[in-house]
């Protein structure tokens, strides 16, 4: 579905931001780049900011209008500063990112459009976009380097697409699943410090404070799983034998 | 608020990425930086992609330690691979700039650490974060250049800044305000509580396993305050007198 949102430079002068564009898009699973007019192209410079995504790179497309990057696309995208004369349908890059994927996942061809480093898209170019999309930067120092620019429309893309693959907790998904113990074992955990604490001399049990309630507050948000409790049990039983205390053994048995 | 944050790069290889970090910065509202050991700066590579972010080289801080970066930061996510040995909490972006701002909202300092070119952070440096956070890559084609990285990062805390822009009045006065400890005051715990635990027994220094990388876990998550750091000092304190273990004394006094 990634294969139908092409990526549009327009008029590039420096072909290292060429590279880092490739290089931006190919992390976040896009491969279409089309180039119009590029001042360099082929160059050296675009090559080592690509890093591996050469591929890419080998791939693009050059043209010389922005008509003839823009062929076959029912959705256009051009990013633009705020402030334009023509009031025009503007989304930031999220916005940018739900609606490319969507429309992608119909079967539609989509362009983000991406101006010139100095200059951005001329008013005719943007004119030929359906929404502008405007990434949301300090005013008093809102233009972005263009390969930053590209990081930033192809990550929410990328986020767009993983949130409708079903594979938006992909990143939770990853962890092993942890094995959070039972509150009956944090009970046994707590009758077993509190042991430890008299045994040290910290815990003076005709005198004990709040002290085993800040400390229940504490591990009890922690969210303990079973390999750090046998850890944590683990230390109290050899503070136990340091201490000469008396072994731990619970109070029922 | 946005200055509570700091983005810290570590061992950054090439000049050009601190630049290009330093305008992402400073396009997206971010204005410290600190660097680790880097090889070269300053440098007139990391001026020219800074192109107007000057500003945020100049004051740039350089330390030599991870440590030395986050001294007062109560927050710190370090950008991750996914597949680490031992799981840790871990964040997409999006996250991470939601937590980011809820926390700076508090008064709290916040760091975003970010690795070397090719190795990434380094285990030990992961350890002293409390979460990861990984971009969501393609798998076949996963790492980001860095100031791409730090791009997405920094704009993710400003969409989340200007989400609560509005409402930051109701976050401040809606927690009453809770000391957590900061990150210096964690690293002198856990040398105590790795002092402590030779003492019992418990933890052989020539065969450590991951057990401090674990317990770092564990207390790493659990947004110690500081009256909640006292007692546990207290304990270690008088663990190690049970044992009749040398008292604890800080490596540099």
């Amino acid at each position: 579905m990634l294969q139908n949102i092409r990526v549009v430079l327009v008029g590039t002068s420096h072909p290292g931001n060429i590279g880092g564009a490739a290089r931006a898009m190919k992390n976040m699973g896009l491969s279409r780049l089309v180039l119009v007019e590029p001042a360099h192209f082929p160059h050296a410079d675009a090559d080592a900011r690509a890093a591996g995504a050469s591929d890419v790179l080998e791939g693009a497309q050059v043209v010389s209008t922005l008509e003839e990057a823009l062929v076959g696309c029912t959705l256009v995208m051009g990013t633009s500063a705020r402030d334009r004369k023509i009031p025009w349908p503007m989304l930031d890059p999220r916005e940018a990112g739900v609606m490319s994927v969507e429309h992608a996942a119909q079967g539609e061809e989509i362009a983000l459009v991406f101006g010139r480093e100095y200059a951005g898209l001329t008013n005719e170019e943007l004119q030929r976009c359906h929404y502008h999309v405007h990434i949301p930067s300090d005013p008093t120092f809102s233009s972005l380097n263009l390969a930053a620019a590209v990081q930033v429309l192809s990550y929410e893309v990328r986020m767009a697409w993983l949130a409708t693959e079903g594979q938006a907790n992909e990143v939770e998904q990853a962890e092993p699943r942890v094995e959070r113990v039972t509150m009956d074992d944090m009970e046994k955990f707590y009758e077993h410090l509190e042991a430890t604490l008299v045994n040290i001399g910290f815990l003076d049990p005709d005198k004990p404070r709040h002290l085993m309630a800040r400390l229940r507050r504490l591990y009890g948000r922690s969210e303990i799983d079973r390999s750090e409790m046998s850890i944590l049990r683990g230390i109290l039983t050899e503070t136990q034998k340091a201490a000469n205390g008396e072994p731990y053994k619970r109070k029922d048995q």
